[in-house]
């Protein structure tokens, strides 16, 4: 993106796969990671809510102030899906990302990066007579 | 996709432009729009929160059986960036992104689909002498 914002937010879309069953089966130790992930990123947390399925999967949320952290696992297929959604610079997801990897013990993690908010559709469907360009420009 | 099931989770990416700034503000509207839309959409909901950003600008997220809703609005660009992840076919995603588009009074609604969790990759990974292909061939 060579420094010029583009979009409002990014978006990684992180797969875990092969990961250690035992380590993605109950709440506490995934709730443990995915904090500590946050972390890592220097990622402001606000709130977080885990839950439990029976007999084992974690479903669970953290909001930050700069967007959220997400994830879901399926122990039964040593899978875990992991969202990282930022609007900050500052957050550092490749660590979480790294660091998730490790603590599931994951034999492969595909990481796809998506824009959000994209400046230029942005400009185009709510600008009159170029209002937001002045707005656009200080957003960094 | 044909019925064959290829992922254990599809998510929608749901870009909403040209919002009405005051419907996408404070958290009361947007909590409301946001469980409604999960409940139109029949997803099980099992917990949620939201947080609401100084002056204005709401992040929130449901966490339901199927997996997730969440949001980020961002007023003073008239945008909101939702989230719907699902590993139900139950689940009626596009009564639900048409619902919130029309709440936020949106001009353009842009949609893309991701597949999580994509079962050849599972396979590939964790099966040790086709141990997991009777799981996955279940699993619908």
């Amino acid at each position: 993106m060579g420094g010029k914002v583009r979009a409002l937010g990014k978006h990684f879309i992180v797969e875990y796969y092969g990961c250690a069953p035992k380590l993605i089966s109950y709440r506490d130790t995934v709730e443990s990671v995915l904090l500590q992930a946050a972390r890592i990123a220097k990622a402001n947390i606000v709130k977080y809510d885990f839950h439990n399925f029976a007999p084992s999967g974690v479903s669970g949320m953290i909001i930050i102030s700069e967007s959220h952290f997400s994830i879901h696992t399926w122990p039964q297929y040593r899978y875990a899906a992991v969202d990282i959604f930022t609007c900050s610079e500052t957050v550092n997801e490749q660590a979480a990302i790294d660091y998730m990897g490790r603590s599931f013990k994951a034999k492969k993690v595909d990481v796809s990066e998506l824009e959000r908010g994209v400046l230029s559709v942005i400009n185009q469907k709510n600008n009159k007579a170029g209002s937001l360009d002045k707005e656009i420009n200080n957003y960094r």
